[in-house]
């Protein structure tokens, strides 16, 4: 880990666990064990160290769904970017704890690019969601609000997600796209009870 | 409204669009056109100012559940409890948004007691998950999942919800209590398709 990236995650950390403004460059030095003018050689202030961050959680999220072929038929397409979300929590908690919390707050331009990866990174799902609809395999109502019924029940994750809790990965991202898909309407995904175990 | 309702109402809304950190006493005085020295004949500190808005809405929150009879069958009860979560969302959305962005910084012992109300409040949802699970209402493989993954698509929505949106409350609580029953496995509730119309 360069001296940098290890500056990244003290400050992630902090900026997580009190806050971005609560935090202080002195703090983040003396947590890396620097002085605060050594500091200054690898970083010019805060806000630098919340842009990284911040930019870091959004290319993992954007590389992610990314990574997930378009050409998947729906069900397994959203199955496999539900899995690449909570992927990215798992391995990003800090920093996209932060990215959630803090984004807003970052001056433009780089607020309004933020935004435009997200809403990339929201296409994905609208598409999905859309597509999955147009050859029967989800029966929703409304694509759009269904898009963000999908992503709010996968956003919030970070507030709750433990990477080193009682479901490893796997089970959890089967789980929980289990009930997405159901919530889509998707009547291949059988109700556990009926099937003994979904998906 | 009384003056400290209106400095309250300020606060929130400013807090919400540019965060707690960010907003000065000052910047507040000036947006209740009242002098400082006067907006502190009403209210000692922002820190003040901040746990009566986050506490205003952890109580809205958990009225609203306790008033969702305990006695009806668990598929309604979940809905309305859904319902009263967005009807939380709409009438109180900027003192929302701060008590989702803003509590874990409040000091102790205020924090720790948002905690207990938080916990009570969504025990509430745990409780309907494992009755409905208990009646055959639900068929869900991991109901301590289930529960967070309604309360993630709840409380996810302050991100996207507009009150003057184009889905009226009875709409938008409708649709969403649909994905939510459908993910959980609720067979009676059809997928659209299935018969025109959900719920």
């Amino acid at each position: 880990m360069t001296r940098r990236q290890q500056i990244l995650e003290t400050a992630g950390d902090l900026f997580r666990r009190q806050g971005y403004h609560a935090t202080s460059m002195r703090e983040i030095a003396r947590n890396v064990r620097l002085q605060g003018s050594s500091l200054y050689a690898h970083i010019h202030s805060k806000e630098e160290l919340l842009a990284a961050i911040v930019e870091e959680a959004a290319d993992a999220f954007v590389a992610a769904a990314g990574g997930v072929d378009r050409t998947l038929p729906p069900r397994e397409r959203l199955r496999q970017l539900a899995r690449a979300h909570l992927q990215v929590m798992c391995d990003e908690l800090p920093h996209a704890t932060v990215f959630f919390h803090e984004w807003s707050h970052l001056p433009q331009p780089l607020r309004s690019e933020l935004v435009q990866r997200r809403d990339a990174y929201q296409a994905h799902f609208s598409e999905v969601v859309r597509a999955g609809v147009a050859d029967g395999s989800f029966t929703v109502e409304d694509p759009a609000l269904a898009t963000l019924f999908v992503l709010s029940a996968l956003n919030w994750t970070y507030q709750w997600l433990d990477p080193h809790g009682r479901l490893d990965l796997d089970a959890l991202a089967q789980r929980y796209a289990d009930m997405l898909l159901l919530g889509l309407g998707d009547a291949s995904t059988a109700a556990p009870s009926a099937s003994g175990h979904g998906g």
